[in-house]
């Protein structure tokens, strides 16, 4: 089979007229928003969206919007060129690769030319800010959705969701998909999406997509690449205390104490040598911790392996 | 010339199929959100309007979303019938009036079924809500302009601009419109708006439209209604004493004190029996109180008068 060339797009008003023109021949498009470092688990996103529609867009952009300025935006590893070769060898590829240099810099447009330096470097310093706020680029328009973002992730990254919904808004409004998948490894986020899109009425479909794993169960990340093997054996303890825990539920046919499910996989985990973030039993719903499984549910963990924080769910069904 | 009968449209996804129909066939649309009870200042932005776009589309649309639960939601005045008939009498009419019954009922989409009610309550009680929250219908996705939305109008009505940038938000994503039509008597909602269409890249211009006057100076709104005749002769001590402002700053060449002048304003305002919530002289682009006048600024005032409060405002050059 011929190897797709994707185009590159870096502009955002070429991607929208890209998006518009192929809308006008009657194209369906689906849209993959990542964040680059490209793993299986991106690619099973794209291969998901394949079902969807007839043509795929796939951002690449590590977006500062989510990251407070304590935070490991530097570090947050990336290779376009090795991404490009990956995106290719799917079959089917991809259309474009939508790649800006930055979706905050809005250039001289004057509108925020009253504002003094100072007084952003004021608000700055009170205010819960991601590192957006910290270059002064005069963004301020931030997408929240209330309830849903309060707890887990959002509990130690209090910038993170906002950060998310927001530049998903952006790169809906820039791209104009009909379709877009995102993965149920960040199952918070997934959510956050999903609820955002009924709330403000996009006409956009959104599609989850299953975890992938490495073939010793480690739930894949771009993240990983940073674990030394001592910590990557040591992060193997959220995957198999959360398939332990699965079926535990299921051993017990339900009566399972959630209080006793959790301090058991937070106890796995830090003998294991990580240091447990949180590790809840919510519902897949409303993300609402829960005491018994009675609705579906999904055990979600966070925990840190030296310098990196991971995170992992398993889903449960009654 | 015939009389255009606009097309009544309730449903969303049928407004959405409408635009993608004319967009289709290379059309422009030109969108003004109202909330009905329609006067002139409403019919002017129509008419700048249609110096921009082929079609137009009006909503009619009372937004609980900006209205806290002690506002007036419930004698916000409304007549649609007339405001169509007001619709068909403009020159070149206009092609939509979308007209929905609530974009906030979701409907049993089981996606909230694991929230409690008791929880919903609890919220409710501690945090700032808008109407939408003390219906629990589930709605929970806000947008937010978190500078510009904290001063003047920000102050005294909190939920207020989280509420209009939100509506915004889903309006525009239901209608699609090429261009959109806000009056500059609401100046700070027009400069939020600006801002999150910005901010957000939707792909729509925003036009903002001068403020229309009744015969005696004001400023034209639908809660004016509201005034008894004792009330509305007070009230028009809001634009007399801006318009005597402007002219002590024309004959004084620049060379006034804003806070005297300010000062002088809530006298006159106060005198004539109404009570202002604020008066400020702001930079027109950041909103931003200014001591002196060096760049293009804004005066704006709300008051009370009676159970009425009204807001009002005057540019001033340099």
């Amino acid at each position: 089979m011929a190897v797709k060339e994707p185009l590159i797009i870096t502009d955002k008003d070429q991607m929208r007229q890209w998006s518009r023109t192929m809308r006008a021949q009657g194209k369906t498009i689906g849209f993959v928003p990542t964040m680059g470092y490209l793993h299986e688990g991106h690619l099973s996103l794209i291969k998901e969206a394949h079902k969807h529609t007839q043509l795929i867009v796939v951002s690449i952009y590590v977006n500062p919007g989510q990251f407070s300025p304590s935070e490991d935006l530097s570090t947050y590893p990336s290779d376009f060129d090795a991404d490009v070769k990956k995106l290719k060898a799917i079959p089917g590829g991809v259309d474009v690769v939508f790649h800006p240099h930055s979706l905050y810099d809005y250039g001289n447009s004057g509108r925020n030319g009253g504002i003094g330096v100072e007084r952003e470097e004021k608000e700055r310093e009170k205010a819960v800010v991601s590192c957006v706020e910290e270059k002064g680029l005069g963004h301020e328009t931030w997408v929240r959705v209330e309830r849903l973002e309060k707890g887990m992730c959002g509990k130690s990254r209090p910038v993170f969701f906002r950060g998310v919904a927001t530049i998903v808004t952006k790169l809906f409004n820039i791209v104009e998909p009909d379709v877009a998948v995102f993965g149920k490894k960040d199952y918070q986020q997934w959510r956050i999406i999903r609820q955002m899109v009924r709330d403000l009425d996009f006409a956009i479909k959104i599609i989850g997509s299953e975890i992938m794993r490495e073939d010793d169960g480690l739930a894949m990340s771009s993240r990983n690449v940073h674990l030394s093997p001592e910590e990557r054996e040591k992060a193997l303890s959220i995957n198999r205390s959360l398939s332990k825990a699965k079926a535990k539920f299921a051993a017990e046919k339900g009566q399972v104490n959630c209080k006793e499910l959790r301090s058991w996989v937070i106890q796995e985990i830090n003998e294991a040598g990580g240091r447990v973030d949180y590790a809840e039993i919510v519902d897949q719903e409303s993300l609402e911790a829960v005491e018994e499984i009675k609705s579906p549910a999904v055990f979600c963990v966070a925990a840190w392996f030296g310098k990196v924080r991971l995170i992992d769910n398993m889903e449960i069904s009654v």
